[in-house]
């Protein structure tokens, strides 16, 4: 059973605001290891990633070679089922299509004063994907994070993924080309960070990492920041469903269960005003959760981080709605429009009932990487700007610096910073110390 | 002297490749002190503020209080310099001109599938900006990380800096007042910046924390991100002039060295075609550095840091300029449109003879906060979008999800997800498990 909350009762605002900042994973501490391991890869390049290749994945490079060639990818592709390759196909061609609406403009202009200035935006030259092995090796979260970097003009996409035993999840493969990838190597966790960072004899290195992965990789992603540009760590997924009484529970429970199927950690919240509607979807979250496959994760899932919160109008919900800044809301209401621009803090909104989550994670176009643990509240989801950086351009000639340096030669006197003034000084005549 | 390089020597590349990775700070480890001060705030709140206050500072909030208030920064503008108050103004309206040109636009709309995709910008809440105390307490750095979060839309917009003694600057409260700040508190270091995170009694908290600090706030910014969201942690400040053979010495010099006298892990590069050149600019900046009031510090770095290289022909300085990727890059040529194509990774650029550095620091319009340590390979310098986040709008009808859906259920049971497939079957009449 989830939590409950009612917004009427006196201890409302304590048990929510404490619920709030309820921790949904244990942070390993792995630093130590993962530094280890970085500097290994540093000092001896490949040799290093062919050991820690052959001690945590069983694959040794002798006998199947780090690099995956094209011919591999063309056979994965060729043995995934053909209603799984065209829904990878729907879906690359719909992501691509909304993330190049994201491609920002240059804005290159002169101000009435004469000045030049400018905003260039360019892609980054290098960028390695980060793909997790085994039951997490998702082929959505490769094109999700490879098709936006190919959008900006990325030339370089490398991927690495672990192998376990030399197997690769074909799907995967498929959805590398789609997107774009340019180099696939078989190698995983905070190695292939650190090789993707530093550059061995065989990968030369990339400028920022993207993608998901384990408590190793997050902490070899965290050590590398710096050298190269990094997203943000994704925590467990989570969902709120805003309801009103109008709703089939039986949609919204398994809108709740897909959420929270995905980790122990995931968390789905439902918000009503309807006392009768939280029963029933409470009621069919538990039938429905002795069908599913991944029950016993959804069901942890559900009892220790589900809630349910009775509302006395839903007009309550968007200020809750903020706080909680959910990276997936769904606005489950007949008119989801007069909603909508309250809501200010959320990772993707889904509006109506026939908008499940569930479609954007796959198909829908928008990015499924989106921030968790309340990181809505000052950040975006993945897009194609994540992808480039911006110039700044500035261009005086003699007259725009005689109108604009005294000011300048004013504020950098006022900040003791001589050889500042000096340097606009001395170029209108104003001798070397101004 | 600086180091020199010839891009004709052949151990050129193994030198030049060091170079590059050569580290300029010292990392001091802050971080179990920091831990331990963010720990104590966020259980004692403001008596931990005046604790750590009245020791690091020697300020006692019992005769002056923590908040500034509207009077003290009324006073503070009366006392600065008209000249230097002007200034600020001229910087500010600038400042603001530019970055209101980097408002993101909406884009909500449906595609030719009658799918309903949005891009929704908001800005965040609240923000908190962190002015360092002492000399390092510069207007300039108030209005550049204060005024694109007030064109962005930020509402809340809380200063913190360190009032050695009870002393603030006068033209940092002017700064702070120009660009829009909306509350200011005398507190620095690690206890400020968990203030702003986790709030105290009188600090409401913030979602974001941007502006310079030393290595304790640096650890502090590291630690509490997630919890809200941070800037960049900027390094020491660098810059690139790219010259031809007709250049004043005197005027390069100086820009070199108005680098140089920032911090001693600053660091000065010229690039130039011209060795009689390379020869005049280092006897120039020998000679301006004995004037100089931070002549030490300026002479420390370009020692330490300063370098010089020699190039065969111009046309080899854009793609050293690319590996350099320099917070700062001068382009002291005849004809800097040929180049500034050519270059891809840079913070910013300032094109010709009459464009020096300072101006971007001061008056440009643009942001002086910039990437620093090779980072504008993958990241950009503040902007307006910093203070801004990105929501996703997905919107279907019952026959778009009809559309749609069978591709969704596909990718979900191919990553053996089948709560996610039910929840779209389920609105399709497939059945619970579709």
């Amino acid at each position: 059973m989830a939590t409950r909350f009612d917004s009427r009762a006196p201890d409302f605002e304590a048990r929510f605001s404490a619920f709030l900042t309820t921790k949904r994973e244990v942070s390993e501490d792995v630093d130590q290891t993962v530094r280890a391991i970085i500097e290994d890869v540093r000092r001896r390049g490949d040799a290093a990633l062919a050991d820690y290749t052959r001690r945590f994945d069983r694959l040794d490079f002798a006998s199947v070679p780090m690099l995956v060639t094209a011919e591999e990818v063309d056979a994965a592709i060729d043995s995934v089922a053909p209603e799984v390759l065209g829904a990878l196909k729907v879906a690359a061609v719909r992501i691509e299509a909304h993330h190049s609406r994201q491609r920002p403009k240059d804005d290159i202009y002169e101000d009435a004063m004469g000045v030049g200035l400018g905003s260039r935006w360019t892609a980054i030259e290098a960028v390695g994907l980060y793909v997790p092995g085994g039951t997490a090796s998702y082929p959505s979260s490769v094109l999700m994070n490879a098709i936006p970097a190919r959008v900006a003009g990325v030339e370089r996409l490398v991927m690495v993924v672990p192998a376990s035993e030399g197997k690769l999840n074909p799907a995967v493969l498929a959805a590398a080309r789609l997107a774009g990838v340019t180099e696939i190597y078989r190698i995983g966790g905070a190695q292939a960070v650190a090789a993707l960072a530093y550059g061995t004899e065989t990968i030369a290195p990339v400028a920022k990492i993207v993608g998901p992965g384990n408590a190793y990789v997050a902490a070899a992603k965290r050590q590398v920041f710096g050298t190269v540009g990094i997203d943000m760590i994704a925590g467990p997924s989570e969902v709120l469903v805003i309801a009103d009484g109008e709703n089939d529970p039986d949609w919204l429970a398994a809108d709740l269960l897909a959420q929270a199927e995905h980790d122990t950690g995931a968390q789905s919240i439902l918000m009503t005003d309807d006392a009768a509607l939280a029963d029933a979807v409470e009621q069919s979250v538990e039938r429905q959760l002795k069908s599913l496959p991944r029950g016993e994760t959804a069901a942890a899932s559900w009892r220790d981080f589900g809630a349910i919160v009775l509302l006395d109008s839903l007009q309550d919900a968007p200020p809750l709605a903020n706080r909680i800044a959910a990276e997936h809301l769904e606005l489950a209401i007949a008119d989801p429009d007069s909603m909508v621009d309250k809501i200010r803090n959320a990772g993707a909104i889904f509006l109506g009932r026939h908008t499940p989550e569930v479609i954007g994670d796959y198909v829908g176009g928008s990015n499924h990487v989106l921030p968790t643990a309340r990181s809505a509240r000052f950040s975006s989801g993945l897009g194609t700007l994540d992808f480039m950086k911006r110039t700044s351009l500035l261009r005086l000639t003699p007259d725009t610096l005689r109108d604009l340096g005294p000011a300048a030669i004013a504020l950098a006197r006022a900040e003791g910073l001589e050889a500042h003034a000096r340097s606009v000084a001395i170029r209108l005549n104003l001798g070397e110390a101004g």
